[in-house]
């Protein structure tokens, strides 16, 4: 078995190669066509942390993935961060392990900036105005990062908690090229901003539907475990388009299962990024529409970045 | 994060300790106090393999284990073993990869074979006449080699399909200090052994109720996957006590799974290994009675495995 480093990893990976090879495993997993046995939790109460282990194999494919990513909220206190995780790649002809890649969750963060990306792609409104992003995190860059590939709007909004984080934000989108306004204040972004990408850990809405104009899309990928939520179920009920990774997951939590809960949508409106990447849905059809694409992320999304990410280090 | 390979991890093991930290583990999953997520499963249909991840966190451990085996069944016609397999050991304190054991699933093996040990221990009668095998691969081998620490028998009668592996486990139990006798006749196991072990992957019932005598012990760990089976479930329903690994995944597969899918027993006649072992529930109370263990394997054995495995190789 081979061990890749994170910086080996990093320094391999082609954004271009990795998007359409996720867009290919989101179709396949639409199409019935991947394995993905039920994700495994952990929940360390004591240490503040958690642990999930997503696997999928595509039909065909030469190899399957495991994948491992840890959220410990504590550990910054220790000098550690606070996500880790890695992946274990596999032959599916003989079963073999064949790499390891030890990715620190980059490849977890990378992936689910890309599938905001494809998102993007298919649902933004034509005249992008600003950006609005909600989070200063690392997840807050990488989507700011992927973005500049499908929009020529170099405008962004940012929202967080704390001074620190906007500044360093600011700074950061700065350096790529952005015009920048931090604020603290939600509504704000939602007032500015057509294309908004929320990125929060936040277990309530900071989102209203009231603050949010027609035309606007909004990619969720904050609310990926039972509990988190980062918008008003009337905001997801609102939406023309309810755009998920994965209808059976996005029932169990993120934005949409909030929405369900409360019976505010049906899910009979939903359509996976799959199915619209097909082009056997029909996406945005005009720019007064609402959108939305909650992102929960899906194993198949690790197959596919782990694939591409070992391609890339055996060429 | 420290890899450690088979030939390392071999070296170091210590059956003895580590099969004090399996009834530990066994106790403690009985007690409600692990963590064990839903296993995850693979079938790779064209490659005749599949595989499976089994992850366990025991409260309040330090560490928690996730581990990938696979079964690749054409593998030794490409040179290759039929079985593989890695565990990785991370910190339930910070979440971060702690050890990588390639072990190539000996450590499965091996738990598998300590939990047939603790099983005869607690059950077999109390003069064991002669040592039953059914198989003749690794855990036929294995399941023998711990035996030698639980009863005096040097006798055992091995049962297998082919005269090429009932010859290769007659060398290898003499070489043990076996007298050895083989047969291709399932019947002649029955009645010659009081302790017999089941260790095939049949898919059908090799072991009939009729054949076997009062006072027999019988620990079966070959049906680990659904579909699988090596006992007659009138056998099953004759067992004066019947213990199992996990009631909940017994209920799935396993001897048991076929025993109350056809109604010949009940669920509340189980009695898991753990509570056995902590002393809230009977076990042989006299040597007329017949007694089954059905073993499918969980993930706590790995967990416990896997952490007195890494100990050992650290100190």
């Amino acid at each position: 078995m081979r061990v890749f480093s994170k910086a080996q990893i990093v320094a391999h990976f082609n954004p271009e190669l990795a998007v359409s090879q996720l867009e290919e495993g989101f179709i396949a997993y639409s199409e019935g066509k991947v394995q993905v046995p039920p994700v495994q939790g952990f929940a360390f109460k004591g240490a503040n942390g958690d642990c999930c282990v997503k696997s999928a194999y595509i039909e065909g494919s030469p190899t399957f993935t495991v994948k491992l990513s840890t959220g410990f909220y504590d550990n910054p206190s220790k000098g550690l961060p606070s996500n880790d995780g890695l992946m274990l790649v596999l032959s599916a002809h003989t079963g073999q392990p064949l790499a390891l890649l030890q990715d620190q969750g980059w490849l977890t963060a990378m992936r689910t900036a890309l599938a905001g990306r494809i998102a993007a792609r298919l649902l933004a409104p034509s005249q992008v105005k600003a950006i609005g992003i909600l989070g200063t995190g690392m997840q807050a860059q990488m989507q700011l990062e992927q973005l500049r590939a499908v929009t020529d709007c170099r405008q962004v909004i940012v929202w967080g908690r704390h001074e620190r984080g906007l500044a360093a934000y600011t700074a950061f989108a700065r350096e790529l090229g952005f015009a920048v306004h931090s604020t603290q204040d939600a509504a704000e972004v939602a007032g500015a901003a057509n294309l908004i990408v929320c990125t929060t850990p936040s277990r309530q809405a900071l989102l209203h539907s009231d603050w949010v104009q027609p035309g606007t899309h909004i990619t969720a990928v904050g609310a990926d475990a039972p509990g988190k939520q980062e918008l008003d179920p009337a905001l997801v009920a609102r939406a023309d388009r309810i755009i998920v990774d994965a209808i059976a997951q996005c029932s169990q939590y993120g934005e949409v299962a909030h929405a369900l809960g409360c019976g505010r949508i049906d899910a009979n409106q939903l359509i996976e990024l799959g199915t619209l990447l097909a082009g056997r849905a029909k996406g945005r059809e005009h720019d007064s529409q609402i959108t939305l694409a909650d992102l929960t992320g899906v194993a198949v999304q690790d197959a596919q970045v782990a694939s591409h990410a070992l391609a890339a280090l055996c060429t």
